[in-house]
């Protein structure tokens, strides 16, 4: 075991796990560190978000991922900085380990525009953490809403504002509408959870802005018929604990909401930052490091980054999207290029993204998807999109009732996993402010 | 509605809830107060605690259980004070709700005998919260182990203290006994987790005091079977951060351990205290209200107590165990009781507990039950607890899946709850002993 060469995989996301999957009958010694111990299914966060699945369901331990793959050993710990020319990475406990090939796969963080104290009342949905806390937050104004007799503050708890709306913003306030309308419309006695307002708000012209123009039309239909409102061309300029300003063509206005949720920007994460000045990498917006056409560093050919820290391009030239898919397959063929170049080859062909295609799910039952050129929407859609990405829960969980689940989930508007945990679980208006106060990142 | 006989239910526990579902008929207006928006599947805690279910699993929002009761409605408030005489109880935020029969059904909290300091460190299973916390101490001590080169750290960091060897004791050792010595058993390179020493721990002289001995046996033997060893008649005398100190027949004994749980104490809650206080009624070891044999506090015959904070007997004069079944029978026959008061009766048989028997599971597929007298051990004694069980979930949460999943498990040692969530998932041996540090109720 000792010769064998060392692979170095940073990050169980979809990128750093299909490469760990493709490297498994390579003859390497194969290491895989994250800062959690499970893969998580990120195009499902907004469900854990929103109360329909529990974290449990869209996360799968990483060792439990690769425990059969002799080759590979799974370490818990964070990357904090790397030594490219003694080829190691550091951990933030003072630790060591040395690579012959290292695959950065650490992805992005959320970014606030520079107002990073708006993180404090608009959490992301880029953790298992932050979308528990907006699952208290949303739960807990329905029931603060339910016992206060102030018309005001019952329009500002009924309040949702859903930043950026990408298709991380239009599900998400797809899920939200899903509750109001349907979930939760039997649970109150005071309040009529249908008249939540749901705003869906983004500076662009129109939502999802890399789809084409007819569906992001029939997306902002379903969103509509599920109650929720979209403001386009509008600019967020401050977000505090009583609510959102925004930037419109004729002025200010002022949007009392105690519910913000960021959807909006992505940023580089520390780590990458990192990498960028030890390597002397260009960094491309959006806070990307330029890579290769194998996706290696520029004068760095063992140092591979793949999926949303790379800054790589379709043949014309555009930057590949923030998608799991570009990660998978930038993962499957950094191994590929690994253990080629074990065995000898040199020549090997740059990494070619094949797009599938894009998909975004809206409430319950409807989607818009553009497949391999198809435009599609509504249930078909939506098939599509339940068929494979539970394809992808079941290959990396090998828990194929989350697929049952689904299906019941479906046909039952389940909420079991619409709890309020933490510490301000007893329900007042005071304790939902206080607790605004309190749930950071 | 307005001169409807008002009924508040505190509590949304087992037997709050099977009271608010036999009142669903009734001629009343029915408000039940409890600070958590969800009822609880307690005998199934163990099993957040170790990351075989999520708490999803074994949670069910009481709004969803109580929405299509028309006569019902449902406040998120804790209740701190009751005026027995003005007939109203007081909630946290300073409202009032007056009542004209109470059901009060808040149940017990854990206590560490005069030792609250120990809290810190050896979290009990009455919450989601607590229940979280441990499933991350066990999975970062893992991950710790793993990474650490002392042996003496690891052996403490691989050694689970449980104090208490009742129920849940039992089934806790048996569950983390189960992931040791299956669960894990490939995930590692540097540890074997089957090494891991699991210590149940009790002053008494056998585990599961309340079953037959014979079934206290076989019980052992099957935890011994999945490697816990038992430690009767040791008194826990020292909790802290690095281990436990307990008191044998010979002397003190110092056990390093970085995780232990409590499954020991029970005691009397706050408002239990408070309700005692002001209905003057008597407090019986160990901590519950003195009641009449229709459940009532005596002198106040509006007031019922039931579950574990009522101090209610069998014919035999015994005390009535802290266990669902009471709870549910208790909010069953007090409903019944209203019901028939609004009528007119005035005869009402006294409350008898019919007592179906006790059940424990142990790890995987085995069981020890003491059923209408009739004892089994073993996997048919499972499938027995495994049929009981479920029904009841399938009862409160209509989400028959959970079923589908529990045969799952069985099948494949399911590990999809494993996630090390919250501040310290990073994980260090520092880390992790950062986290015991803050990690309180």
């Amino acid at each position: 075991m000792a010769d064998r060469h060392r692979v170095v995989i940073l990050g169980g996301g979809f990128g750093g796990l299909y490469a760990a999957k493709a490297l498994k009958r390579a003859p390497v010694d194969l290491t895989v560190i994250d800062k959690r111990n499970y893969h998580l299914f990120q195009p499902l966060m907004y469900q854990v978000a929103t109360g329909s699945l529990s974290p449990g369901e869209i996360a799968a331990p990483i060792r439990g991922v690769l425990d059969r793959q002799k080759n590979t050993r799974v370490l818990l710990g964070e990357v904090v900085d790397i030594d490219p020319v003694a080829k190691q990475v550091l951990l933030k406990d003072g630790a060591s380990c040395p690579y012959d090939s290292l695959i950065v796969a650490t992805g992005s963080k959320s970014a606030y525009f520079g107002h990073d104290e708006w993180r404090t009342w608009a959490p992301s949905l880029k953790s298992i953490e932050e979308a528990t806390m907006i699952r208290h937050k949303v739960l807990v104004a329905f029931e603060a809403a339910e016992r206060s007799s102030d018309a005001v503050e019952r329009n500002a708890l009924m309040t949702f504002v859903i930043v950026g709306a990408g298709a991380t913003g239009v599900e998400l306030a797809g899920a939200l509408g899903e509750i109001a309308h349907r979930t939760l419309k039997h649970d109150f006695r005071s309040i009529n959870p249908a008249d939540a307002k749901i705003l869906l708000v983004d500076a662009g012209q129109r939502i999802l802005p890399t789809y084409p123009e007819a569906l992001s039309r029939k997306a902002a239909k379903s969103l509509e018929r599920l109650g929720a409102s979209i403001r386009t061309e509008v600019m967020v300029t401050e977000i505090d604990a009583e609510g959102v300003t925004v930037k419109t063509d004729t002025g200010h206005e002022r949007i009392p909401a105690r519910t913000v949720i960021w959807a909006a920007g992505i940023a580089m994460s520390d780590f990458g930052r990192q990498l960028a000045k030890r390597t002397n990498a260009e960094v491309l917006k959006p806070g990307r490091v330029k890579v290769n056409p194998d996706l290696t560093i520029p004068n760095f050919p063992d140092i591979f980054v793949i999926g949303d820290l790379a800054y790589a391009t379709k043949e014309d030239g555009t930057l590949l999207p923030g998608v799991a898919q570009v990660a998978m397959q930038g993962g499957a063929y950094v191994a590929k290029t690994i253990a080629k170049r074990i065995k000898g080859e040199r020549q090997i062909k740059p990494f070619h993204y094949f797009d599938k295609g894009d998909l975004a799910v809206i409430g319950r039952g409807a989607a818009v998807a553009n497949i391999f050129g198809l435009q599609l929407s509504g249930f078909l859609a939506w098939l599509v999109w339940l068929f494979i990405h539970l394809m992808y829960i079941v290959e990396f969980q090998s828990r194929f009732l989350v697929f049952v689940e689904w299906g019941f989930l479906y046909l039952t508007s389940n909420r079991g996993a619409m709890l309020i945990t933490g510490s301000a679980a007893a329900g007042s208006a005071e304790e939902a402010k206080a607790l605004r106060m309190t749930a950071q990142d």
